[in-house]
């Protein structure tokens, strides 16, 4: 019962990211900004060449075994699949781990909006095995913003080589979500370090066999330090430190492996933190400042989650489109006899498929236009710009995180739905992306927090400046499409949706100033659904717009815009006549959970 | 990482059933029925009491373990977990196989109503170990039905004890859910028996080391049958046949195993009949009746995937909620400091096992309401009364087939997100029934199958005379609501949707009447989703009215009938809130998949 891995399916299809960077989001537009001055879409290109090869003839090949064959925990050590140790140095040689990071720590001051897409294709070819140059990089960028020199010598610089992994060790076992109660202590020695004690758990590649070292970047409380998150510091904590010229064991204890059910390139670790008393940590930055330093990468992360979420939705549509063009079954309805039919030409399945193109390119499309106000808060001359970005980026960040996790396992049981029986069994890979897409709707923030950071943070900041911002991003895509002549019945959709999304926001914002935050907030899931179909069906009118300009141009890419402007039908009509009865239930008086006693259960 | 599995996990709340059967459905009221006349509520109380304590006490403690280790081929035998070898004696014991058969062949007459909750328990105990007697009875009525006496006593009379198991054997690796399609052919001999020759695939409990023989109940198409589905006949064809008093080898051969990624105690098996060209097949019935015979199990079949579907929602929700009530975590918005609360405290938590009540309570209901009818359309000693039913569990079968599954889906997806980093993992059990899930969308005819059949066949039959009889059940229940003084937005809302469901049914009636049937049946997903919507909203408007006159009453049941107003609530605010929608994509120009060319994506 072996079906051999399609080499066919291209885990993102490259037309679509031509059609995304240069028709939508006119990325060569990027290549003004000072910082990017030595690139050009050659530049990008080679690198985007590289990493779909790589995930193409290198991840994907592997996927199914490393899936299959977990890492395993024995005599305290945690050993990966054999294969993960022949793909780690053909990711290193990437040179994606600093790739967006300035020339002055070995970077190549990538735009994050290219590196969004190289990122997209390595999680499309294997999540977990391409999690390992994310976590260097993660860790690698937080001691380079918050480090001494020292710290940047000895850690930082072999995060970014890969010549040693990091993690970021958040989570204790009775506080997941709730860092303020972490209890993982700090006690300071004359000798320049702390002596760190206490228990992690879910920690991402916290043990592995590739390297000599691991850097973790752990939350603890140094002694005496307020309660709550203000007490909370952040320290580099390595497996082994350096004594002389030798590295010996930092009292690093591997407590447990997590079965995690995807994601299995990458283990999920429980740490033991100083048992003999003997884990030497150093702190990162200034003292009770650990939090503020963490969300900074937390919101990289959160985007970076966005990504695996499309590119995991990405593999699987394309292999469910694959099935579906070749298996034959049934005929049209109401044909008699005849040959079968390619089960595509049936409109049920048509739906399901289109149904995932448009939450597929809909998310690649969200995390990648979220990159690009990241490089322009970052990079953009103007002071004014960068601000307008950044405002942009925080409001957009919850949901880039949110809607690739939750409609992209939608998305991914729709991949298993189309391959019917052979679906339901490993012999067939989009179980187990559906699996490895269920990660993201957790880690990182599950989605219920970000509904609370979006509604409670993002939107009610500064009078509520970020939706007018992105109100007007919309509005000027709604007037561009007008202009290239989209169906007036899309665009009319998508400003009926803008004004519903404004007035709703308005409403909850008078309920908050009233006093009333329990009630503003407690449709914050709704409002994360409602803010979230409403910025992809953005993405869905601009992809339109530039897919009308191709038709009207006609030549070989029009078959594929013709596509698109089905796709941007799909998710306007169907998704964006969601929004009302969203909006309704965030300012009705529905309290049914509100209400529900907890002995009512 | 272990967790130890929670004994206190109900599969099922009792109080749940005794509300559904006595104070919604008023099941005693079957008993007027002379089929029924020997049944008192004691006697249902007796078989749901062992069903349950077997479910609880030995199906569920044994779960994981079968979970995790499913059945193996060798030599081309199938072996399964011994364990289960342990439990198949216990269900046996529980005499399920045959209770709702007649007395004349063994059975006990019990109320379909009764036997559907009975099961209910049983799946969520283990839905893979209790589909061992599933088959058992599924394959015994279809031979009760439409068999020989001979066939009877050779094959009926060994499936209806347990002492042999049975298969329905339809699908062929070519032709999944296209049946017209399928090769197997039977040549007639002289000896009154049929040679056989094909190839079956998806074939459900098809090997087994539990008992000495297996019944295969096959599609074929005899030797010079007309093609397409009108060729098909039905045959029984034994793993063993009996040659004097010897059992010996059928030529049935295993030619794979489907490694499943649920339903684990329960194996999937590819079979090569006549490899040898000694497969003998007893025709059953008529020649060329196969499909319909096989159609008469396939509903009563499709009702219990419903029931599966409920009942594993319904084991999740149970092991979210004491998750939920047990697992502290945070604090209230706005709350500083002080002990950190369970996170049942949490709003979106409580929204999230609200959410999962309100499908599991909802898909219970309609499971056993359709069975109600059945009981009815079976036994009512009035002809009209007994039409009538018949027209009811109909059109209710693709309903009750598909809204436990999906939305059961989406409930197991939410059980596992409450349990958050633990839930990603194999130590904890939500994922496991996450995977069981996924298998009810997709056998006895896919969700996309049942909307055709709903939209294209149950509905549009005889005038649309099933939507009316249908509309006439809930309108009483509405009428039933507002005389209890349920709240009269509840009460609207349901009225409002009745009228919408009317309104589009009708709307696409008139398109199919003119001829374009394609038009028609273009949403027929949506269409689905929309009428089980509705549906499921009567089901919560009767347990609102039930619950109306508890909380008036008082007494200690008033704090579970609270929380069923809330659950109420719900659904029918966040739910029916989303059909006017669905009925536009029905009836509008919605035409994006239609279009989609296939040289387009």
């Amino acid at each position: 019962m072996k079906r051999t891995t399609d080499a066919k399916n291209p885990l993102i299809d490259d037309r679509e990211i031509e059609f995304l960077l240069y028709d939508v989001l006119r990325a060569e537009e990027l290549l003004a900004l000072p910082a990017f001055a030595e690139h050009s879409r050659e530049t990008f290109d080679m690198v985007l060449g590289s990493c779909r090869r790589l995930a193409r003839e290198v991840l994907f090949p592997t996927y199914r075994e490393l899936d299959a064959a977990p890492p395993v925990l024995a005599e305290g050590r945690v050993t990966l699949h054999p294969k993960m140790k022949e793909l780690y140095p053909k990711l290193l040689a990437l040179g994606l781990i600093t790739a967006p990071r300035p020339h002055g720590v070995g970077g190549q001051q990538l735009p994050l909006v290219i590196d969004t897409v190289a990122q997209a294709y390595l999680c499309a070819g294997n999540v977990g095995a391409a999690g390992w140059i994310i976590m260097c990089r993660g860790t690698g960028h937080l001691l380079e913003a918050f480090g001494s020199e020292a710290l940047k010598r000895e850690y930082m610089d072999p995060l970014y080589r890969g010549q040693w992994t990091g993690t970021m060790a958040l989570t204790e076992p009775h506080a997941g979500s709730s860092l303020g109660d972490l209890r993982t202590v700090a006690r300071p020695t004359s000798a320049g370090h702390y002596l760190v004690r206490g228990s992690k758990i879910f920690i991402t590649g916290a043990d592995q066999d590739l390297t000599e070292n691991i850097v973790h970047l752990v939350l603890a409380r140094i002694e005496g330090a307020p309660e709550g998150t203000k007490g909370i510091s952040l320290f580099a904590i390595p497996k082994m430190r350096r004594e002389g010229d030798a590295l010996v064991s930092n009292d690093v204890a591997i407590a447990g492996l997590i079965h995690k059910i995807g994601w299995r390139a990458l283990p999920s670790v429980a740490l033991e933190l100083g048992e003999n008393d003997d884990c030497h940590g150093w702190l990162v930055g200034e003292p009770h400042q650990g939090l503020s330093y963490m969300f900074q990468m937390m919101n990289e992360a959160r985007i970076t989650v966005g990504v695996a979420g499309a590119a995991t939705a990405s593999v699987a549509y394309h292999e469910a489109l694959g099935y579906a063009l070749t298996r034959p079954q049934g005929r049209a309805l109401g044909a008699r006899g005849g040959e079968q039919v390619a089960i595509v030409e049936h409109p049920d399945v048509r739906r399901m498929l289109l149904r995932q193109k448009a939450i597929v390119e809909g998310a690649i499309s969200l995390v990648v236009t979220t990159a690009r106000y990241a490089d322009l808060a970052e990079h953009h001359p103007d002071a004014a710009e960068r601000t307008k970005a950044r405002t942009l980026l925080d409001v957009l960040t919850p949901i880039a995180k949110t809607f690739p996790a939750e409609k992209g396992f939608e998305a991914n049981a729709l991949a298993l739905q189309v391959h019917g029986g052979y679906g339901y069994s490993s012999e067939y890979l989009p179980e187990a992306w559906m699996r490895d897409q269920k990660l993201n709707s957790i880690h990182e923030g599950t989605s219920g927090i970000q509904g609370l950071d979006l509604l409670g943070r993002k939107v009610m900041a500064r009078g509520g400046e970020a939706l007018r911002l992105l109100a007007g991003e919309v509005t000027s895509a709604i007037d561009e499409a007008r202009a290239a002549g989209v169906a007036a019945a899309l665009c009319d959709a998508l400003a009926s949706a803008t004004a519903t999304v404004g007035e709703t926001t308005m409403q909850l914002g008078a309920m908050g100033m009233s006093g009333d935050a329990a009630r503003m907030m407690l449709h914050s899931s709704d409002y994360l659904d409602m803010a979230s179909t409403w910025v992809v069906g953005w993405q869905w009118l601009r992809h339109a717009t530039a897919a009308q300009r191709i038709v009207a141009s006609g030549g070989p890419r029009a078959a594929y815009a013709e596509g698109k402007l089905c796709a941007a039908q799909y998710f306007l009509e169907t998704e964006l006549g969601r929004i009302p009865h969203l909006a309704r239930l965030c300012t009705s008086a529905e309290d049914s959970y509100a209400r529900m006693n907890v002995e009512w259960f």
